[in-house]
């Protein structure tokens, strides 16, 4: 597990790895390259490593990788390495460290942030971990799931389900995302208000260490005060401090019973209002609250007819709440049953649906998922994932739309998300079809109404998308010059040589 | 807040304080102390901070804060320092790195590990967060609470009540432990099955860090993916990383409902079958589980027989389980009692009680809180606060068990604890009452029984104590070196100069 000393995690040297004592020269682009000779040599010892067919270096093959798959971003490595073991892991990243080869650890490649995209100068490898992708080991009696960072979300789903258990983590990617790439973002989604974020679902990690070496944190227990919780600083470090190689996952029992309604809500503080009484009235068994304003209703109603909308209520909000629990069925449904009747009764909503059936549930489910496909056709928009207490939702929505609509009168928001959470998917687009370059040029200033009224009611400019290379610049901008610092102190602590996805969150140097 | 670079948090220079730089000089006992003069400013500008008034320095004042409740653990310190708000404890903490005096950080001094009571030969001072304790906004439509580090345990649980929620946090020590202990050692207590230890209750943290500057970290927000979770950094981090001094902390809806039951189970693995089996059908309704040995039982009739055993079954060991919700009342109760029908039926319960009335769920509750005073009674024991997965809780309990009784025919456990969490309190004592002499020079021998079978079937050797200076050598015995390394990295870069909570967690140099 390499000869290094503990002294040497902690060597203060430059992060910049575009040194002088660095085998790289510059291209005609000022983009750094390895001399050939080096390079040679180091993908003759990647291969030794991993096997040459899984040591991808041409063109065709390393593609898929080298951009995310919005498009939008776009690197460059000298290869595509797909390790089949965390020995291996760590052999390449002591390879790497010693060439001074920078680390881009991808999974899935679905993330939403560019983190797992090359980026900058600096000669790099991919490790794509999509071979490590074994579910090692169920125990149904301890509620946990032992798996490699490379499997899928849906087969820990699927084989948590065949033990009988729930693994409740559920995002729109989950068929294609990886658990690794889910425990370096702290994926959230749709179940977060009752199970929290992946860092919530995870009970223990194993990491190849910056220094190439592994450690082994893989345990399955709800209660360990053992020193720091090192588990804490690797999940949503994003690949920057190390490389996520399997964890240890917290099952829960399956929901036997579901009921889902929908309301029709005159804005948000009448969502807010019927979300409190939800929890006053059912608690943890709310598992689901998702908020959809009237344009994201519209969208979805204009660009995907195929979609019913259960409720016609052209100016209103909708609100999906769904309860489940292991049993209950019946005073589930009842207690559902009144607080919808209430919330006619006092305002909260002007019409509400309660699903008599499976079928229906997944009808009022539909609406909800097809928002962000019903936007993406409607064009460019200027996308914000952020989160806010949620007695501030009402706040930064009224005030964020005013601002932007004074600005420019053809401009509009569509704003849905995890009320529960307080976190919105908050959109700012155009009337106008034709103005996309436009919007491109205001997004500066769009930027500064979103981030400074997020800022001023104390939000986070990422509630679960994460920094990525997306928010570096924003991420300084936002963060106190103490936190910069704690987190920089981190980073050289666990990444001296800055090696491990350079570019992404802390933009150092 | 300090005029100190970003870089200073990263020197690297040894963490002992007690090298030639330092104004010390060592008494007749090795032990180092200030040179006169210098304590002397640095006393005077201590008070010019704080107010003379608190600025403890005679015997009498600062004897209750230089040792632990229990009286295993003494120490020393120039003085016991009370600030009054977060810009103080700044200022002291500059001061002190100034002097290079190190810091132990107070809550309610409760402790069960000496976290809180100065250690070694350094200078330091107590810094008692007592005078703190503001509770400093309830926001009920976001569920959160903003309180001061000093502030009871029992008083936020208070303010949570009077808003209509529940700050669920519960243990023994709640009407004098404080929420920046709490905080400091990740707290566990009977609650941790539904709503986690207190790591899953804080969103957000005011922390003073080791260089004297404030983190304004108090963020109320569900999610955040904004860089490292620093907030988790400092959680468990027992006062050797910084100081805590506010944090949000999350409400719950309150519990209407609540059904209480008893079961007298044969073994360990009829109590975890049975366990798995509430959880199927209560799912996250089950709210406490809670198991208690025969033995632990037994020392409750024998020392304390004013406390009513509900179920007389004098060979059995008793599982504890509560549902609670906001409503669900008659289900729940159905529910539960189908659940002890079917555990009688499966020969899983021998006998089996649900309560009727709060009086006798309270009458359960009690038999469960009487175990640790009843122990205490019976005179000394070498105690064990250790989780386990829980399908190895009966391995653990069984070898250990025979081990122990092999070497030492006179030797017998007392097991009690949250078997819902895999938290065992083991606790392990003689028949023999005359024996405490040898029971404490039999303990290295019964520590390596213990913590070797806690080790090999991945326990920990710590589940809800924390590390403080009584298993800073155990932790050493039993984590890997990589993970060592990796813990000390953290502790050098933010705390470089080694002055906060020295001998504690980490035991250095």
């Amino acid at each position: 597990m390499g000869a290094d000393s503990p002294r040497t995690l902690q060597r203060l040297d430059a992060l910049r790895i575009a040194d002088n004592r660095l085998p790289v020269e510059l291209n005609s682009r000022g983009e750094a390259i390895m001399e050939s000779e080096a390079r040679h040599d180091f993908l003759h010892q990647c291969r030794a490593i991993v096997g040459a067919s899984h040591a991808l270096t041409n063109a065709y093959d390393t593609a898929p990788y080298l951009k995310d798959w919005s498009g939008r971003y776009q690197g460059q490595a000298l290869a595509v390495i797909r390790p089949g073991s965390t020995e291996q892991v760590a052999e390449l990243v002591r390879l790497c460290r010693a060439h001074r080869v920078a680390i881009v650890p991808q999974g899935g490649n679905t993330g939403l942030a560019g983190g797992a995209t090359p980026h900058g100068a600096a000669p790099c490898v991919v490790i794509q971990l999509g071979r490590m992708n074994k579910l090692r080991k169920v125990d149904a009696v301890n509620n946990t799931i032992t798996v490699e960072a490379g499997a899928l979300l849906a087969d820990v789903q699927a084989a948590a389900h065949a033990a009988g258990r729930l693994f409740p983590l559920s995002l729109a990617a989950e068929g294609t995302c990886t658990v690794g790439g889910n425990l370096a973002t702290n994926a959230g989604g749709t179940a977060v208000l009752r199970y929290g974020n992946m860092r919530n679902l995870c009970l223990g990690l194993e990491v190849v260490t910056a220094d190439g070496r592994i450690w082994d944190g893989l345990r399955g227990l709800r209660k360990d005060n053992t020193g720091y919780s090192l588990r804490d600083v690797y999940v949503g470090s994003e690949g920057t401090l190390g490389i996520i190689t399997a964890a240890v996952l917290a099952l829960f029992p399956e929901h036997g019973c579901k009921v889902t309604c929908l309301a029709a809500v005159p804005g948000i503080t009448e969502a807010t209002t019927l979300l409190q009484a939800a929890q006053q009235r059912l608690g943890s068994n709310l598992t689901a609250a998702e908020l959809m304003s009237s344009a994201a209703l519209a969208a979805v109603a204009q660009e995907m007819p195929q979609v019913r909308l259960p409720l016609a209520q052209p100016r209103a909000w909708m609100l999906l709440m769904e309860l489940s629990a292991s049993s209950f069925q019946d005073e589930g449904r009842q207690q559902i049953e009144a607080l919808m009747a209430q919330a006619i009764e006092r305002g909260l909503a002007t019409d509400v649906a309660v699903a008599a059936s499976l079928q229906q549930a997944q009808d009022f489910w539909a609406v909800r998922e097809a928002v962000p496909e019903a936007q993406a056709r409607q064009g460019f928009a200027i996308r914000y994932d952020i989160s806010l207490p949620i007695s501030e939702l009402r706040r930064f929505v009224d005030e964020s739309d005013a601002q932007v609509a004074s600005l420019w009168p053809d401009m509009y928001t569509v704003t849905f998300g995890h009320i529960g959470d307080g976190n919105l998917h908050y959109n700012v687009r155009s009337t106008s079809s034709s103005s996309q370059n436009e919007l491109v040029q205001r997004r500066e200033k769009v930027d500064r109404i979103v981030y400074d009224l997020v800022q001023s009611v104390g939000g986070s400019i990422s509630a679960e998308h994460g920094i990525g290379q997306a928010k570096c610049h924003e991420l300084r901008a936002h963060k106190s010059a103490v936190e910069m610092d704690l987190m920089r102190s981190i980073k050289m602590a666990l990444d001296p040589d800055g090696l491990m996805n350079p570019g992404k969150v802390l933009s150092l140097g």
